[in-house]
C-alpha cells in the first residue's frame, strides 16, 4: 500500500470542530489519511467552490462536510464536486438540529448529499470508510473487524450490567 | 426619473414559477423594473455564483432568491453579493414548506437573508419595495397608497359581510 | 456626511436586551446611528403604534423588531409604517424559538417583516446595513469590506486549526 | 331581560368566514347577539385599534377573534381591552395552522387570549357562552341543556352504530 | 360585596405547584378567593370528577386546570361542568410542552378548554379575572387598572434601558 | 372453549369508524369476540367511565380505545381500569395526528396506554391478540400462523414485482 | 405459585440503563422476575434476533424494549416474536426523544408495538403488568391495589399543599 | 469490462414501487445493474437478515433500502453488512414522512445509514453512483457528464422562461 486514501473534512466554522474530533479519530484509526479545512459556504464562498473544484484531482475520495443552523456547506460542496458528500448535520443553540438536519438531508433531485444523524461524527467517519471499502479491500476487512468489536463491545456491557445487577 | 430601479428574481427551479408569479407581478404594479432568472444553487452552482457576484454593478438593487426543500439558493446569493437579498421559502412536496423556511431563515452570523412567509411571494415583491423606498421617495409614496388601498379593500370585504349577513 | 443614516431598535421586553446587544454593537461599529426603545404590541399598545405611525417622519430609514413567544411586535411596527421592518425572533423559554418564529415569519400578504434567523442579532443589524447601502454608498463599501475580513477571519481560523493539528 | 348580551366576532379576512359560520351559528341558537366583523391587525391596524378600544363601552363582554398564519388579530385585540377575548387559530395553507395555534396562544405575561383547537368555530362560540353564563343564569341553564343534548347525540350515534354491526 | 367570587385552581401533580405560584399570587392581588386542588385525572379520576361535577353548587365560577405531558386534566373537568375552564399546558420534561399544549387546546368540538401559553402561570389568572370582569364590575375595574400598571412598567423599563446606554 | 374471550372497541367519535373497521375485521377473523361502542370522553364522560369501570366484571380482558385531536379517551378508561389499554390515535383534520398521538402516548406515570400508530388499525387488533395470547395458547398459535402469512405474502408481492420487472 | 411469569427487559445500550432503574424496580416491587440484557438491534443484531426467537421457549410472556434516536429495538424484536413487546422510547440527546417515539411507535401494519412516553419507564413496567394480570390474578389485583395506592399518594400530596398554603 | 457493478435495492413494502420507480431508471441509465427486492424488516426479518448478510459475497457494492413510517429496513441492513447502505425515506401517510426520515437519518453510533431526502428516489441512484465513481473511473465521468447535462437544462429551462416572460 504505497499511499492511503484521502478523506477530505470541512467544517463551517471552528466552533464544528469539537464535534468533529470523534469523526478525525475514528479516521485516523482506520489508517485513512484526512485533511481537516474550516471553509464557510456562506462567509468565504469562493474558497468553498475553489476547494470543492479542486477535490477530485487533488486525490480525495470522499469529501465529509458539517455544519449547523441553515447547513448549506454540504449541499454547496456536492454542487462542485462528482465525489460523495457526507453531510454531518450539527446541532444548533435553537431548534435542537432540526434545521440543521433538514437544509442537509431535503437536497432537490440532481445532487444528493449522504446525510447521518445531528452530531453522529462517528457514523460521518464509518460511512466514508463504508464507501472507501468498495474500492479498497483493507477497509473493508477492517470495517467487518470493527462490526465485530463493536459485537464484543455490547457483550462486555452487557456482562458488567449482569454482574452489577448480581451484586446487588 | 430616467430609468427604473432594477429587482432581480432568481428561482431554483421553473417549477417555482407559479408561485412567483404573483410577485413579478406586484413588482411590475410598482413599476419595478424585474430580471427573473432560473439559476440553481446546485445544479448550476457557478452561473448562479457569477449572477450573484455581478447582480451589483449590474445596477441590481435588490435580489430575491425563491427555492423549496433544502432551500440553498438565497443563501448562496447572499455570499456572493452585499446587495440585500429577500428569500421566499416555496413549500415544497413534504414537510410542507418547514424545510424550506429553515433552510433559508436559520443562516449562521454573517451572512443575513429577510426572510417572507412560506409561499409569501407578494410579500417579497412589498419588502423589495420597501427597501426601494428607502433610496426612492416614490416608493416610498406608492407603499403609503398601497397601505390605504389595503385598508380599503379591507373595509369594503367587510361592507360586502355586513351585507351578506344582514341579507339572511 | 452631515448625519448618521438612523435605526430604530425596538424590543417588547427589556429580558431582549442580552440577545439585542451584539445588533447594537455592530451597528455602532458601522456607525450607523440607533434608537433603543422597550414597547411592547401587547403591553403598551398605543405607544407601540404611535412609535410605528412616527418612525419615518421622525427620519428613521430601517426599524429592527425584536420579540419571543407570540411574537407580533414585527409585524404590529410593520402594520403602521411603509418603512422596512426587520424581525428578530427571541428564543423563548419554551419550545425553543419556533413559536417566536413563525409568529414573525408568516406574516399574511401585504404586510411583510424581513425575518432573520432565531437570535440573529447579529445578521439584523447587518440586514439594515445591507439595506442602508441600498442609498448610502459608504455602507455598501463597509459591507464589502465586512465581507472580506469575514473571509479572512474563516480563514485566520483555518490556519489556528491546522496548526493546531498539526501540533498534535 | 331587555337585550340579549352581546359578543363580537372579528375575522383577519373574509377568507375566514367559512370557518367562522359554525360559530355563528352556534352563538345564534343560544340566542347571543352576534356583531360580525372583517378587520386585520396588519392591514387595517387602526380600526381594528379602535374597534378594541370602545367594544367595551359598546356593550360588548366577550370579543371572539379569528385569524391564521402569523395570526396577531387575537392578541392585538387583547392588548386594547379588558374584555376576554377568545383566540379561533385558522389553519393556513402551509404548516396546517401550528403557526396560527403558536401565535395565538403563546402570549407573553399580562395578556392572555383565551385559545381553542385550530378551526375549532363551535368551540370558540360555546366558550363565549360558559363565560357569559358565569352572568347570566340562562345561559348557563342552556350550557346544561347543551350538555345533555350532546350525551344523548353520542348514545343515538351508539345505537346507530350498533344496529349496523348487527345488521351486517 | 360579602363574599368574594371563587376560582378553583386544580393541578394534576404537585410538582407543578412551582409553575402555579404566580397564578395563585396573581389571584390574591385581585382580590379573587382561590382554592388549590391536587387530584389527576388519571391517578384520582373519581375525585377529579367529584369535584368537577360540584364545583358550580359550590360557587366556583372559573376553573384553572394545570397539567403536563398528556395533559387531560382540563378536558376532563371540562367534560363536567358548564362552567368555563382554564387549561395551562405545564411545559413537560420532554417535548417542550408541546405535547402538554396539544392535549389541552386541541379540545373536539362541544367541550371547549381556554388554553393559555405553556407555563402561562399569570395568564391563566388573568383570563380568568378577564371573565370574572364580564360580572363582576370591580374586576374590569382592576384589569383596567392593571393594564394602565403594565405600561408604566414598560415605560419604567423603557427609561432604565435609556440611562444605561446613555450611561455607557 | 367455551367461550371466546372479549375485546372491547371504544370511540370517541363515530366519525372513527372508517379507521377502526380494519380492527374489527381483524379480531373477527382471530375470532376474538368484540364490543363496539362509542362513547366520548368529554361528551358523554359519566358513561365513558362507568364502562371503564365495568369492563373488567363484564369480563373484558383487553381494552381499544380510538379518539383523534386533543385524544383524551384511551387515557381516561386506562385511569378506571386495571385492563390493558389500547390507544389507537386517529388522524385528525389539522396537524396530521401529531397531536392525537402525543395526547395518547404521553401519558404520566402510573397509568400507561399501550400506544400504536397512527391509524395503525390493524395493529390496535394484533397487540390486543398478541397479549390475550399470554393467556391463551391458541392466540399465540394464530399468532405465528399470522406471521408465517405474512412472510409469504411478502414473498409474493416480491415475486410478482420480479415478474413485473422482468416482464418489461 | 412455583415461578414467577418472566418478563425481559432489552436496551439497546447500556446508557439507557439509568432511565431503566425505574422499570425494573416497579417490575421487583410487583414480583414479577426481570431478566435485564443489553442488545443492540445495530450492533449485535444476531444476538439480538436469536433472544427475540427463542424469547417464547425460554418462558418470557412480555418483552420491554428501550432504545432511543433511529430506535429499531423494539420493533425488530416484535418482528422476530409473537409475545407482545412494549417500546419505550429513550430521550435522545438531540431533538429531545421526538425521534425515538416516532422509530417505536409508528410502526407499519402486521408488527405493533405497544409504546409508552418518552422516558416512561414506570409506565412500561406497569403495561406489562396489566398485560400479566390477563392472565394471573393475583396481577390484576396488585394493580388494582397500586391504583388505590396512587389515588391515596394524591390525596397525600393534596393535604400536604393545602397544610402549606393555610401555613402561609 | 466483464460485467456491471450491481446495486441492490430493497423495499418494505411494494407500495414504494411507485417512489422507487425514478431510482431504478437513473441507475438503469447509467448502466448500473440492479436487483430489486421487496423484503420487510419487520414481516419477513430472517428473509431480509439473510439477503443482508449475503450482499457483499453475492457482489453488490452499495445497497438502496427505502421504508416509511417507523422505517427500520434501511437500518437493519446497515446491522448485517459492511458496504454502505443508503437508506430513502418514504413520505408516509401521516406525519409527512418526518417519521420516515428521523427513523433512518438518527441512527446510533457505529453503524450509519447514507440518508437521501424523503422521496428522493431519484437522489438515492445519483448516491449509489457517486460511491461507484469512487472504485470505477467510468460512473465518475458519468456523472461528470451527468452534471453538465443538470447545468444546461437548467439553461434551458430558464431560455424558455426568458421567451415566455417576453412574449406577454
Amino acid at each position: 500500500m504505497l499511499s492511503q486514501p484521502k478523506v477530505a473534512i470541512i467544517m463551517g466554522s471552528d466552533s464544528d470542530y469539537q464535534v468533529l474530533e470523534k469523526c478525525i479519530k475514528t479516521l485516523n484509526e482506520f489508517g485513512v489519511e484526512t485533511t481537516v479545512l474550516v471553509s464557510s459556504a456562506h462567509r468565504s464562498p469562493e474558497k468553498t467552490a475553489q476547494f470543492a473544484k479542486e477535490a477530485e484531482e487533488k486525490g480525495y475520495e470522499v469529501i465529509i462536510a458539517a455544519a449547523g443552523k441553515a447547513a448549506h456547506l454540504p449541499g454547496v460542496i456536492a454542487a462542485y464536486t462528482a465525489l460523495p458528500v457526507i453531510g454531518l448535520p450539527i446541532q444548533s443553540s435553537t431548534l435542537d438540529g432540526l434545521d440543521s438536519l433538514l437544509s442537509i438531508v431535503q437536497m432537490p433531485a440532481g445532487v444528493p448529499v449522504a446525510t447521518v444523524a445531528i452530531n453522529g461524527s462517528e457514523n460521518a467517519a464509518l460511512l466514508a470508510i463504508q464507501i472507501l471499502g468498495v474500492k479498497y479491500p483493507e477497509f473493508r476487512k477492517k470495517m467487518h473487524l470493527y462490526k465485530e468489536k463493536m459485537k464484543d463491545l455490547v457483550e462486555e456491557k452487557n456482562l458488567r450490567l449482569q454482574e452489577k445487577l448480581n451484586g446487588i
